[in-house]
């Protein structure tokens, strides 16, 4: 299997984007990931993206992106995988380069999910869990969330403050990432008294919707040093999946998905959890960043909440998250997400994190969640030095 | 790069399901693949599918799918390309096992497109064209099909009575096809005289919708024989891409995607368009089946119909085509239908494929087309004698 590495990265600022459509945000993204890689050359483009069908009425968004990049004619194909597309579409990079059959290869992750003229971004966001068993009864994705954070606290003798510093961390840092969509410090009192989306999950428990699109460039590190000296190593890229529906796993406070990819990327890298300088992890709701911290081997059931509370998570604690805001301030456009995560984590490894720079930033893993844990992705990256 | 055959293979009838959602489809076809395939070991699923958000709002059916099979955990993904989806899903399949990343895949292309309960479906399928500068315009799928077919016959001075073999030649081997949606042979004059559905389109010139799912089980060529002495070796696989919008192509009459898959095929298998056996073209509307063969090298442009009128695309003509009756007759349930040609390329490569077996089918090749050829899948497979 050939060793990869990222050589270009590019990302437009996530909000909402009145004026650019779901191809634009795409080239926008991929013209600055092949300008940073200095290449034009791309032999195959992989696109993550949930709901372009549902929100743009746009299906079959490989060649369209493709052919607005100026790329007409090469192999590009949509990976979907609800808000893990962007690791999903990443993962499938990954393994075309380790194929043999592509060099240079783009993955880019696009939503565009503000310009909801049918109004079917609450359905369409639901379309991630399982339609049969769950949608059905009526329940939103975050009534889902909810209910897994109500039994989590009542599992674990939790209340609504020990969530707080998951939301004001990623806030604190989202201030200084130019690309993010809240760029306010928040207070734990701000989060204590924000008003209720779905008992327990407030307003700053939740990630906000937006549109947005990050791209990379990878190719075979032995070609790497060809376009760039601070190109960023590929040491794992691993997916793992679960049930659908949350009622079906052994127990739903879990990320089983987590658990066996991260590992799987551990043995890849041949590292140790301890030896990662940072953690981009899927903040999209409170509860996941607890349970996400739990399954990658951070902090036992129970406990992840603990590393928020004792300020592990910030910049200067023992293991920063959501370095550049996390879902929760720089936004969650949900099939761009993975790839925001990706570019991030590239961007401190290169030392280019800006304020929120991470003084020794060597080792960094990203980790994307689809669903409430169905699909779930872990890539670790290595700086270059 | 490792050497691939595949190793089992399994279908659904195509037809209306009512009593099957889009995972008991699945399901189904998965089912039998491994059941042939003698194996319950699967290291990673491809699906591919187009609508299954529109329609079944279901997004996320990667782990959905793998976990209904029995496979809850592997790495598992759904690949999007409209109409092309199941070639993609192959594609990424064999690219997945040619990494070393994994062993034996599973690839099922599915589609539940009768269940339309919020009468998406037209909306759905146009959704593989340009929804900014096609499908805006009010134009459907069937409408833009008609449209490239008028300006063939007006460029090339064509009748309707031109494309009536494509239909005839479908519809007679469709009968002898027991997973087939229709099992009736016509004649020229009942296609003459079929209803227009959009000038100069009309019934059978176009392909039904319907349920359905195909599967196929891959692995390294030498891992092959542990399973079955009956591996089909895949010889190439590649795909092209153009634009999406049709007007933006210099020639509309041209399928470059095809042209340029299939030539990528050519050269991955060290072979010549005239060495295949047979060819499994996509012929979703006739139009499309005379500009594949001629893209893929088998007429001049502008004469693909000739080769229908010639009777050389029977079962014991030159080219046999559509051999179990293609999209027209055994239905084309549109991410499905990629795994279906490939499916039945591998019935025809076993020698399995009952009444309609050709007698001496060592090589054919697939292709696949997604939207109005904006991708196009192109695979070539040989015998293992």
């Amino acid at each position: 299997m050939r060793d990869i590495s990222i050589i270009g990265i590019g990302q437009t600022p996530v909000g909402e984007h009145w004026g650019r459509s779901l191809r634009h945000l795409a080239y926008d993204a991929l013209h600055l990931a092949m300008k940073d890689a200095g290449t034009e050359r791309v032999d195959a483009l992989y696109v993550g993206n949930m709901l372009s069908g549902e929100i743009s009425g746009q299906a079959h968004i490989g060649p369209l992106i493709a052919d607005f990049a100026g790329l007409r004619g090469i192999e590009a194909v949509k990976i979907e995988a609800a808000c893990a597309s962007g690791a999903a579409a990443f993962r499938q990079g990954v393994i075309g380069v380790a194929s043999g059959y592509q060099d240079v290869v783009a993955v880019v992750g696009v939503e565009k999910m503000t310009d909801d003229v049918g109004s079917r971004l609450t359905a369409g966001l639901a379309s991630a869990a399982d339609a049969d068993y769950e949608t059905v009864h009526g329940v939103t994705f975050v009534a889902l969330n909810a209910l897994i954070m109500q039994r989590y606290m009542h599992e674990y003798g939790l209340s609504k403050g020990d969530f707080a510093n998951f939301s004001v961390n990623a806030h604190a840092n989202g201030a200084n990432n130019p690309n993010a969509m809240f760029r306010r410090a928040i207070s734990k009192e701000t989060f204590m008294r924000a008003g209720v989306v779905a008992n327990p999950v407030s307003l700053f428990d939740a990630s906000p919707m937006a549109d947005g699109a990050a791209a990379a460039i990878i190719c075979p590190t032995r070609l790497a040093r060809e376009y760039t000296d601070k190109a960023v190593h590929v040491l794992a890229s691993a997916i793992a999946t679960d049930s659908l529906a949350v009622h079906d796993r052994k127990n739903p406070l879990w990320l089983q998905a987590a658990e066996d990819s991260a590992h799987t990327a551990y043995r890849q890298a041949k590292i140790t959890p301890a030896e990662l300088d940072f953690f981009e992890l899927h903040d999209a709701f409170t509860i996941m960043a607890a349970l996400s911290l739990e399954a990658a081997g951070f902090a036992k059931a129970g406990q992840g909440t603990r590393l928020a509370v004792n300020g592990d998570i910030a910049l200067d604690g023992k293991l920063p998250i959501a370095t550049m805001g996390g879902l929760k301030a720089r936004g969650h456009p949900v099939g761009a997400t993975g790839m925001y995560q990706i570019v991030e984590a590239a961007l401190q490894l290169r030392g280019e994190a800006g304020k929120n720079q991470l003084p020794h930033a060597r080792l960094g893993m990203t980790q994307n969640i689809g669903g409430s844990g169905a699909t779930i992705g872990t890539h670790i990256f290595k700086s270059s030095e």
